[in-house]
């Protein structure tokens, strides 16, 4: 059986992680991973004439760089299952335009990575697909103006604010790999929680009470305790949220370890003045096929618990008063 | 084995849809499905403060009615699997809240529901869940002065165009099911297909080459022929764009019966003045609930191959001066 209670799967026949490709932007690349990304960009246009264009071109490099690593051809790719946060979610079905591949675009919103793994692994398991491109994408220049202003107003940002994360990464999962890759042998499919936040700039709040739904499920059905990992990192709750993560689960019983940190809390050194952190659906993923998998590759990290995390709002229903609704997903990778 | 060829799937345990609402607003309720409709709204705010929150509200009314017409409470939903064309799919995520079930946010702008549809049998057939609520909606209104113009302005619409259906359409999937229900037998996931459209009002013409690829690999590699199915409806082509996959498959060799048509070309009647016909992502879904659900459910249609389809672009890809990608994805409903 693989699932374990209502919302934690741990697969039979763990899917492997046999490629994985990170592009980032110039503030990224000078951030605390800046050695483990595959590709630094010295200017976030990448060449292209827009924001938006120069995203979808950080996230075509990194898929089709990830398929090279994975010392595939676009031919052997079942699926491409992508997403990011661009209305209408561009910057992915741009990307894979031209591929010879089915198509599956998803949205969860900064969990979009977590998501595509998920799902992805679930599909690799039930026997439906042997490979397949699982990538995300964010910008922080596109985002700003969709989001929010655009950067020539100048506006200041509050310190509660998170800084969109100029990258892509993707990863190549397939049924059958060698001894010693990382695979995703299981996960916790998230729910949507939403607490009433309405505060744009404070994502880390409106996120915190998903990530410790999803984490909390996790560890109670899965049976597994928070010491099992030697890492947990969630996605882009940023400093605060990752805080207030940590104190909610204290107060429901569950202390976490020092092991446990965030991809956006750590993606920038403080003197980066980004407040809070890093956000964005290219956070997590960055972070995970630079840092992550290299470290699981090297055999310096066997057990990792990565926690995408998500804010499902538009700029229409901020407008109109809506709260922000959050959403994490579990993915749980090890070296076995 | 469950795959055919490369992108169609035949299931082994085909699951049923043991539920199904439709809501729709007042102009598709003057139209030719008017009596098949489970809810038809009086006018098109539903008694909310904004188009947004209305199309919120359609898409949590056609979830919540499906989970009781299919005898079941929320409880008994293992997961939400929707999506929408508003901005980060709100619609869709904020009709989850206060649901205690499992959420996947899909996108694949107007071919969503047949995403959903397939996905969501994949994980029930690969024993991942057991029951499964697919839905999607769209909103003439907030459709219009998020992708075109405010209505305010009154612009005139050229004569490709479609209107966008205000309507929302949800389905229970389950592993099991009574004798006589339909069941989801396979199905076709579709490729990104762009052969350079950049007119935002033709529609049909930048997703009939995705239809085109779709409908061509499902017969081809299911090996079944075009007279296996009692209807072959496509999602939201309009009457232009249905013209123009039957011209495209006649050139491939694919003769349609007349059994083909499309969701979009048949929802409105002509005196409506639409032009070429419905579009949304809740077009396929309120008329799949609707006409098709209750025809197969009382004997009048055995074999339905519907196919939802995607334009894949953005106001912003728009105005950049992308051209439109184009999706398609096939489901194969049959009563057994």
């Amino acid at each position: 059986m693989q699932r374990k209670g209502n919302q934690t799967y741990i697969f039979d026949n763990p899917p492997y992680i046999i490629g994985a490709y990170s592009v980032v932007g110039p503030k990224e690349a000078e951030g605390n991973f800046g050695d483990y990304y595959d590709l630094r960009l010295e200017n976030d246009t990448f060449e292209e004439k827009s924001y938006e264009k120069a995203e979808c071109k950080m996230h075509k490099t990194a898929m089709e760089n990830a398929v090279n690593k994975a010392g595939l051809t676009f031919k052997d790719i079942d699926t491409i299952i992508s997403g990011d946060i661009s209305n209408q979610i561009t910057a992915s079905s741009f990307s894979a335009r031209g591929h010879d591949a089915m198509y599956l675009g998803l949205y969860s919103a900064c969990a979009t990575f977590g998501e595509a793994a998920l799902v992805g692994s679930m599909l690799i398991c039930g026997g439906f697909m042997d490979k397949l491109l699982c990538s995300t994408s964010s910008h922080f220049s596109s985002a700003e103006r969709q989001y929010r202003y655009p950067l020539e107003l100048g506006n200041q940002r509050p310190p509660a604010a998170q800084w969109t994360v100029t990258g892509a990464g993707a990863v190549v999962i397939a049924k059958t790999g060698k001894s010693g890759a990382p695979r995703i042998t299981g996960g916790t499919v998230g729910k949507i929680t939403d607490l009433g936040i309405t505060d744009v700039n404070n994502m880390g709040a409106a996120m915190a009470p998903a990530a410790c739904e999803c984490l909390y499920t996790h560890f109670k059905e899965s049976g597994r305790e928070p010491s099992y990992y030697d890492l947990i990192l969630t996605g882009d709750l940023g400093k605060y949220g990752r805080d207030m993560t940590r104190y909610l689960l204290k107060e429901k019983g569950l202390d976490l370890p020092e092991t446990f940190n965030d991809c956006g809390a750590m993606i920038f050194k403080d003197e980066q003045e980004t407040f809070q952190g890093g956000s964005g659906a290219g956070c997590s993923s960055s972070v995970f096929a630079s840092f992550i998998y290299k470290q699981m590759s090297s055999g310096h990290l066997n057990k990792v618990l990565l926690v995408p995390t998500g804010a499902l709002l538009s700029k229409t229903s901020s407008e109109q008063g809506e709260s922000i609704p959050g959403i994490a997903h579990a993915i749980s990778i090890e070296v076995l």
